[in-house]
This record gives structure tokens, C-alpha cells and sequence, in this order.
């Protein structure tokens, strides 16, 4: 915590900020290891220059930040929301701010946070950079997840045969998450836990954020395309394979092939120096050259830390290299109508020495067309 | 969803808003019937004065949202986020509304949103506002959801014992929930669906968000507090209770009578007309009068609707008259260290003749000392 909040303020200080408000539950977790949701009630963490960071919450939660908080803080409790002239968040606010500083906010803050704000209210997306650079000790939580996601997602796969429906399949994986998480560590946060563990069959791969029908099962053939991902104490991790059962359609092998060949071409090129906007472009290209270029919906990646979706990015029309203590899931995809959704993501950690798969599972067609058994 | 966006529309014009731009999931939720969450790539709905709504969000999502959105809807898809100049989300939102407008947000909208509107922001609660007064059909989903948690809660007492542990109680019912929630409705939207069912024992039950140590356990003895909530399709409820395994320490006798009291009393005034502030006021007055007001940590109770935590608010310092339609939590509660937490929460829908109770559950002291069985 005091190595990260050391960094921030270096960046505070390159870029001229007397303070940050920071109201993102995820930056919140990051600097003081409270996890909260955004309701109505906010949490917002004032930082300074220098001395403890001040934490301004409801009374109400007083004790429950007291039992997870990390680091020095400043406790400053509000009364209640809503709350008589006097005693609300934004009176309580305004009073740890200095007069006509210049003040540093999320991109995402609240306007009425943002409204409250005294002096000038500057988006930043300093606390963004800082996290993307991964300690040892994220990397080892970012291990993890890494390790658990793919255990449960072997066990889906070791499961998946025609008439498996979704139902099951999310409540056996969870399940199995959920005992082995808190065998490792009971008193995991389950304000920064999440577990899911799902897929789809080729009637919807192609719409790859379709879940409208809970009962939908495997069937014979493919592809479907199966999603193992968390967030367990505030680390994310994710897993997704292309996979077929008993057989393989024949238009679903040249999409499969050139999935693979970018999938290939992105692992290869996320490494130190690269430039990510550049990473897209090639992997875009891959998909094109083969004639998908309309079957395309998403980047070719997105960075993982205290949440599963997250900058840096690998998308066209980001400006930025690849560095060490990077964490990337590396994820082309295209999505055919009528044949299904092609794609496999992992997570890699970019060492100086290249990148590291973090995830396992099976890549191959052959290794993805399971036998239908029992 | 045609009769809530004539509403919305009656209010822009009484408050001169030219355009709308709605960012809040559960804003989305409610005029759409489309359920996200908050990630990098921004859904904005864009509402004017009259026409379809226009719904800017990536392109990835459009089969999504044409699977489950209902109503007249422009669908007006971004490429990615990121993405490179003249494809980003915040050129296509500016591409949407007419220069020099005066552009309604909400209070929670992301700065980055405000900040790519061309004309005038202004934060208003007006979907808030219009949100409050529930239609038959909302009445409808929102039974269905007290209906749900109150049998649920049931099962939790029923299965009430020493040694029994957080996990074996949020994973039954939860498992409960969900079966019977599938059974009635397959194609149940996850993103807007969220099951909780958890207890408090009696030494972290006076701090009323601390589930640290997952592994606890109830025991003979009080106070415990039970919690069941949910948000079913969008829909809130939530039943909570003070109980008792086989008897009650005598410590707990007096804090408990005080507030069945304020229950009382705070479920008699929870009528149309009543000032929301002053019903707060002269609950916690029950509360001070009998020497506990320094254990107050929150307001009588809050909305529900599209969320589970909205306005309107039964709170002092949020000056606005109880209407027919509205809906509230009443949940009077007071929290001693070393003794615990003392609240019931209940679903109350105010109508012409008064406040109905939309949930169940034991309510006096003998009812809720449950004997130990077994």
C-alpha cells in the first residue's frame, strides 16, 4: 500500500495535482483494500500530497472499513444519506479540501462529486497507469485466480457433454470455486468475489454477451464457446475456449484455423516495446486477410488487476507500449451468424523476457473436439 | 415503458431540458428494459422531446440488446472502446445531440460523459423523480420479489440452529431462489438479477455490513440478524429480522422492545402525506427517549424499485411527502457493541388507504426466540 500510494503521488506531483478524490470502488480497493459498491451512500478517499490518506464514508460503515482498511487512514464519517444541511457527504467533503487547489478526479467520478469539488475538478487517468503495472505481490494474487479459473474451467470441459445446460454448469463450477477459495482463505472478501462459470452453444456463440435463455444445453457439434472468470479478493482472472462435441462442422474449421493463427500472432507480439494500437491492427489483419473482417466485434485484449476489464488495452486507436508488470488477457475473436463465435482467451503476465500464459487449457482443434461419452 | 418515457418527457419539459442523456444502468434498465452494468464501454440513452429513443453503445452489444430490450429504440452502435479518432463512444454521443442544448444528466453521471456533451450539463434527479411512483405492473414484479424473499426467509429461520454457518445459509437459499425463480420465469435476466441470504451473529451483529470472517456461525443466544434480499428481472425486496436461539440475554430485552417501537410507529406514519423527514425525526426520537439515540447508524428506510437502495428516502434531511405508489424499506434499527443489532426490515407499499406490507415474517419477541431443536 505504501509503495502504491508512493507512486501515485509521484504522478501527482508530474502532474501538478494538490489532491485526488478518488470515488471508483475499484481505486478504493486499490490504495486502502476496502471493497465497496457504488450506491448511494459514497465512499470517497482524499489524497494529498503527503500524511495519511482520509477516507470519508457513512458512519454506518465506520467499523466495517475498520475491520478490512490496510495502511494509514484518516477516518472521516458522515452522518447518513440523505442527511440534514450540515451533517451530508458533500458539506464533510468540502471540508478536507484545501480552497482554489487543483484537483484530481476519475474519469468516471460522479458529476455530483465532481459538483462538489471547491476548487477545479481535472479528470485524470493517473490512477489507471499506476495500476497497471503489477507488484509481486498482485502478480502472485493474479497467479491465483489465473490457477483457479483454469482448474475450474478443466472441470467444465471434463463435464461438457450434449444436454449439459447452462444451469449446471454455473452452479457445479461456482460451486467448486467457492469451497475452494474459502479453504484457502476464510475470510475472503466477498464484496470483491465474484465466480462465473458459463458458455454457450453455437445457436448463440455468435453473440458472444447472450444469456437470454438460461436453459440452453451443449449439443453435438460447435462451436460453443465456454467463460470461466473472477474476481477473488479483488483479482480477476478469465479463461475461454472454441470448443466442439463429437464433431466439427466444416464451416466452422476455416474461422477455427484463423483464430488460432491470431491468437498466435497476438501472444507473439505482446511483449516489451510493443505498441498496442499496432497489436490490434495485425491481429485485425490476420482476421481480414482470411476474409472476416465483418465478423470482428472486440479488441484483441484487455488488461486485468483489481477489476476483470480494465485498461491497458490492446485496441486500435490506443497509443501505448507494452511494459513489464503488464497483465493482458489476449482474446481474438470473430462471430459468424449462423456458425457461432470463435474465440480462446488467456492471461498473460509481460515479463522483460516476453509474455507468460498465466491460464491453461487446451488450444488445438483436436485438443477442443471432446469425445462424446456416457 | 411508453407510459414511463411520457412521464420522463412531461418532467423535461416542465424543468426545459432540451435532451436527456441517461448513463445509470438502472435508468437504462427502466426506460429499456436492457440491464448492464458499469465497464469501460459506455450504454448512454439519448432522450428527446419526442422520436424513438436513441441508445449508444458498442457494437459488440447490439444482438444483445436487440434480444432483450423492449419498446421503440434507435439502435446507435460505437465501435469499440478504445477506438481510434471519428469511432469513439464520446464523437458518436456528440454526433446525437444538437449543439447549444440544454443536456439533463443524472447526479451520478461519469465526468468523461458530462465532459463530451457540447452543450450545458446540468445534473438533475428527474428519471429519480419519475421513478418513485410505482406502475401496477411494477407492484406486480416487486410482490413477486416480497413473495420470494419472505419464503426464503422462512426456510433460513426454519433452518436456524447453533453451529449452523454463513455458507451453508446463503448457499441453500440462494440454491432456493434460484430453482424457484428459473422454475418461474427461464429466461430470468442475470444482470439483473442478484440473491443474497445471509445472518449476522451476535458479536458482529452491531456492525451491519461486517461478514469478515465467512466461517461464523450462529449459536444459543441473540441477537442474530437475518438478511434476504433480491433483485429479481430488476426488481428489489428485502425481509430482515432480529432473532434468538432458545433464549434472549437480558441485555437484549430492552433495546429490542424500543425497536419494535419505533417499528411501530415508523409503519403507522409510512402513510400518503406524511413529511419523509419528520417521519425519520420522531422515529429516532423513540430511539433517543429511550437513551439509545448514540446507536443510531441509519435513516427508517429507503426505496426500492429497478435497484434495491433508491429514493425516496425515510430520512432527516430529505424534505418530500409520502405519495401512493411509492415504495419503502421500514428498518428502524439501533447497534450496541457488545450487545448487537437490533433491526426488522420490511417491503412497504404506501397506497390511498394507507401502507401495506408486501413482506412476512415473525415480528414480536416470542416469535422470533426460535427453539433449538435437533
Amino acid at each position: 500500500m505504501e509503495d502504491r500510494l508512493a507512486r501515485v503521488r509521484r504522478r501527482m506531483a508530474e502532474e501538478d495535482f494538490d489532491q485526488l478524490v478518488v470515488s471508483a470502488p475499484e481505486n478504493v480497493l486499490y490504495l486502502t483494500n476496502f471493497a465497496n459498491f457504488i450506491h448511494e451512500r459514497p465512499f470517497l478517499l482524499v489524497v494529498d500530497r503527503e500524511g495519511p490518506l482520509r477516507f470519508l464514508m457513512p458512519r454506518l460503515e465506520r467499523p466495517h472499513v475498520e475491520a478490512r482498511a490496510v495502511g494509514r487512514l484518516d477516518l472521516v464519517p458522515y452522518r447518513e444519506f440523505p442527511a440534514p444541511a450540515g451533517e451530508t457527504w458533500a458539506e464533510t467533503l468540502r471540508s478536507l479540501l484545501a480552497s482554489g487547489g487543483r484537483v484530481g478526479v476519475e474519469p468516471v467520478c460522479p458529476l455530483q462529486v465532481a459538483e462538489a469539488i471547491p476548487g477545479e475538478a481535472v479528470a485524470t487517468d493517473l490512477l489507471e497507469d499506476v495500476r497497471m503495472i503489477k507488484s509481486a505481490y498482485e502478480v502472485g494474487r493474479l497467479r491465483y485466480g489465473c490457477e483457479l479459473v483454469s482448474e475450474a474451467h478443466a472441470r467444465l470441459l471434463a463435464g461438457a457433454r450434449p444436454g449439459v445446460t447452462l444451469p449446471e454448469i454455473a452452479s457445479a463450477a461456482s460451486r467448486w470455486m467457492m469451497a475452494r477459495i474459502l479453504e484457502d482463505e476464510p475470510s475472503t472478501n466477498m464484496l470483491a468475489t465474484r465466480l462465473t462459470a458459463v458458455f454457450q452453444p453455437p445457436a448463440v456463440s455468435h453473440d458472444p454477451h447472450n444469456f437470454t435463455d438460461l436453459a440452453m444445453a451443449m449439443e453435438p457439434g460447435g462451436p460453443h464457446v465456454s467463460v470461466v472468470n473472477c474476481v477473488v479478493n479483488g483479482y480477476g482472472a478469465e479463461v475461454e475456449r472454441t470448443f466442439f462435441l463429437g464433431r466439427v462442422p466444416e464451416a466452422a474449421r476455416g474461422p477455427f484455423e484463423t483464430m488460432l493463427e491470431a491468437r498466435r500472432l497476438a501472444l507473439e507480439l505482446t511483449v516489451p516495446g510493443a505498441d498496442m494500437s499496432a497489436v490490434d491492427r495485425r491481429v485485425r489483419d490476420v482476421f481480414e486477410r482470411a476474409g472476416y473482417g465483418s465478423y470482428l466485434l472486440h479488441r484483441t485484449g484487455h488488461g486485468l488487476g483489481v477489476t476483470g476489464h480494465e485498461g491497458p488495452y490492446l485496441a486500435e486507436g490506443y497509443e501505448r507500449t507494452v511494459e513489464p508488470g503488464m497483465v493482458f488477457t489476449v482474446e481474438p475473436g470473430i462471430y459468424l451468424p449462423g456458425v457461432g463465435g470463435f474465440r480462446h482467451s488467456d492471461t498473460v503476465l509481460v515479463t522483460e523476457e516476453g509474455g507468460v500464459l498465466l491460464t491453461r487449457g487446451p488450444v488445438e482443434l483436436d485438443e477442443v473436439t471432446l469425445p462424446i461419452t456416457g
